[in-house]
């Protein structure tokens, strides 16, 4: 028997990944894909790499025949959704939006889908908040501190991403003549991640409240993030990386990299890597993900797979890029 | 006394290059620089490269207390434009739009701005209709052959633009997420500076009636056109080659190279270079050209030298971006 | 029982590719990976993309315990290999490089890879050359005329291939400050893969006998190839669509799209796409592949499916990188 | 009479851009163009941009009746030809490597070139140490606090510098397939331009004892330097923002922006542009420069320049790329 998904918002950016996923899962079957201003059109008209793998239209319909939904809809457009529509008791909603990330927004019934901190709660979740794609990455590389107390310093971070973050959306930074070859600074210290990134590192850790300074940055590249963060630490190299090692023994999508790391070793991928490094007083981390994958759709089967008992990686043993 | 020139259409990517050219000329005054959309805005504001070297702001106003305009307008504007605006004798028009370029939408005041085919002309011009960008780069393949009338065989030629090409409006095909590591053909055999160039061949050979077989790209990168050309042809490699310089002797910025060719030899300036060989019985040309230079406000500025009497040159000898 | 798979040239692009592949292959078991550059290194170590997927490490030895043999050396030394390596009866021999492309070079004992082709004959072959990549893109495009006799015309081709495909030694043109934003043209008219096409071609349509004008060039992206061709053709556009969509429809991997197409469909997957318009006389075809996938690894992981009876696209479901 | 100009080391990307500005510099001649490996070769055979704009030929010989010598040679080897070679009494040397930047390699004779913080001791000086790259970059967001004694907290630096950063020589980082996308941190906490930030920051703020925290990273483009720079600071954003733009008032190069910056804004171009925000109590700093020019051969002409007594920005109002 298989999973029976549906997506809401399949022409977007998040959609596409996630049926691009999703039609070689071995274990899901896609029910339907709602996109109001597809409907009716082949989905390999607008995915068009999907072309020879589905023969898949999009549909304005919602049929409740399904075991989950995937909502892939705008910041704001996941809660006017479900204001609007009843979704059948038993149906599991995965949201990929932020709308239900934060606790004063979501309540109790809503589990925060990163499974490299709340796989447990995952499991046996209703309703999964997948994660953003930095306060993935970034999260990645302070959850083993933070779960051993040992996060008690301001956190310096610079992370870049590529230009899928901004979705598909046309905009001057999203234009190819400004972007190629460009690299630019945007909201820093003032980037929305950091109240979900809050919440996780006082999950782990309640007493921490020390500054989290954030300089997002625009890349000239399509798909991934490299954090770049250190903060003052008493460990030693080598306790740290035995710190995160034995903090992601069980995970199996993040790595620790004994040697530095690249982003595009992650490209493609639903994978975390992490490499740590000393010195003088500082811990230094380089987090990288494929913004797309284990920063939005991939995470959000890897909690399916975990929500329905299926194998954590099933459908996620992704080909890297590589080049 | 400093040439005066006017700039309408000035906060698009022609009218930029216009500003950015004209800055640093030691022979032209920028007299204003109209703009509707951006009228009392700085002009540093949007072509923010500027900062520093100008203080000028955008003007809905047509001053005509000027030497020469230039219109860096979409397609069809220039035409609307002179039809509602009665710009006063003596001003000299350079208009970077498709509307004037061919015989029947011209007549006889209108000169085709191509110097290394019209230099005599332009210098005694009125009105300039100044090339297409395309155009330029596979006329300067083909013009000595035309020339001496050894244009009399079928020609194939592929060529790929950069992103500025399209201008500053976006669309699917502009987003970098889209463009960035891609290539795409698009209007295969229908492109529309076919007309001009096959104008321009008949100019020089007359009899010329052969087919043009034109596929343009899209390339990912921002600035310049390649074009591989071929066609039958009886010259040696030597022969053709000797055609080529003699040609091209005394005109300052097209080459002819011995060596091989890529496309950065020519980009940020206003070169054209090209390239040689002979394959059994084709000959095969590599033309290339900075678009928005050579195949446009470069162009454009050389025109406006060759009508006021300034060395050919002046304010062209630009730096190479080289890498 | 699955296959046993031994690797030779594993540290090199297509030998990685060949690992991304394998290590994910329901059916296939990594029995070991020779590379005497690198033996007793960590796999993951050279391909660091691989972090978490496999703990091999790099042998000098060649177990015979095995079923199929991949060489992913470079050309000229997949034959000094055989000659020095004596392979015992029974493996399965897949070259991916040019060394038995020819039948000169190879005899009857070697097929030409090339599913789309010769399908019935790789599943009993003892010996594989795998195509080269321009070679599969441009058949790819070619074979559904060839195959009816209607490739009666001179051939026109340009096509613009990926870094990856000049492999991973550094040169002048592979270096990144030069390749960046760069376009040019190489081995015009004199590619080597001109004649395990045209050999193809004959098998076919013995008596073609007309020129394929070939012009390679070195695109300004890591992976991917666009052919763009076209030849007098009286087909008319929905003869030509019918004619690729039939000679297709049984090949998983090949696809005949109704719209324009874009590199990036095909890219990390195994996909080849095809696209034909018609333009006055000319039938103009649009062929893409990823060079390392269907033009080199993919292709031979899908010949090794053939060769053992397994489902032809087993291992093979990639996600596109889309973007 | 111009100013006669000797190049060592001309085959190199500093070299090339030396020729690329003294080309079309009005005031200045190129006497010779000293390169050993290359001697008798065309100077456009080598920096082929050059095609049509010199026929000069590198020359393995070292003529004497110069006025200004540029070492355009490795890190290390500067020094080395200074002892080797003995140069005449009153040529003036400006040297682009690293060998004489730091007081206790270089002693009295040396002026560290950069004119935001010497102008007046270069323009008496018969010895330069041109700065690096990253290191000109950093010092120009930091040089106005350092000037009035604000500097006195840690600081927070990350820095993504283009490949040309590294040279032309070939490596597994310069290789495009690798470099392409990709990103990259290297050397953090220990860059060796962090030696010369430090004496020029301790010239202007002897009692300046904090840390500079410095993450470098490898980003996907050619050219340009991004830094985002933050430190506490009691400072509000309107103090900082005048208290920079007073600093750099007569400085032609370096200037404020009060928008948001890109790197794009100057690449090709001689210019620093710094932008100041101040969040809660850090003040953060965003500055760009081309790495080859105002961090190496730009600035170098910068400082001939003020050596002969000519205007400071002759020769260097450069056309930037702008896309």
């Amino acid at each position: 028997m298989k999973v029976r998904a549906g997506i809401v918002g399949g022409a977007g950016y998040t959609g596409g990944e996630m049926l691009r996923l999703l039609v070689n899962h071995p274990s899901v079957e896609i029910a339907f894909v709602n996109s109001s201003s597809n409907a009716g059109n082949m989905v390999s008209d607008v995915h068009t790499d999907l072309l020879g793998d589905t023969e898949l239209r999009f549909t304005s319909d919602l049929p409740d025949d399904i075991d989950v939904l995937f909502l892939c809809v705008g910041h704001g457009d996941a809660k006017k959704f479900l204001d609007a529509n009843k979704i059948a008791d038993g149906i599991k909603i995965i949201d990929l939006s932020q709308d239900f990330r934060l606790k004063a927004n979501a309540g109790d019934e809503w589990v925060y889908g990163l499974p490299e901190l709340n796989r447990e709660r995952i499991k046996k979740a209703n309703y999964i908040a997948n994660p953003g794609c930095f306060a993935t990455c970034i999260q990645l590389a302070l959850l083993p501190l933070a779960a051993k107390g040992l996060l008690d310093a301001e956190v310096h971070i610079n992370a870049t991403t590529g230009s899928t973050g901004a979705g598909q959306s046309l905009g001057a930074t999203s234009h190819f003549s400004w972007r190629n070859n460009n690299l630019s600074v945007y909201k820093a210290f003032g980037h929305q991640h950091l109240n979900e990134i809050g919440e996780s590192l006082k999950q782990l850790s309640p007493a921490f409240d020390k500054a989290l300074n954030f300089i997002p940055q625009r890349g000239d590249f399509t798909r991934g993030i490299l954090a770049a963060i250190y903060l003052d630490s008493d460990l030693t190299e080598e306790e740290a990386q035995q710190l995160y090692e034995d903090y992601y023994a069980e995970h199996p999508f993040t790595h620790v990299s004994k040697k530095n790391i690249d982003l595009k070793q992650v490209v493609n991928t639903n994978k975390g890597l992490v490499h740590v490094e000393k010195h003088d007083g500082k811990l230094f981390i380089v987090s990288i993900i494929d913004n797309l994958l284990k920063g939005a759709s991939g995470q959000a089967v890897q909690n399916m797979n975990l929500i329905f008992g299926l194998p954590e990686s099933e459908g996620l043993r992704l080909k890297a890029q590589a080049f």
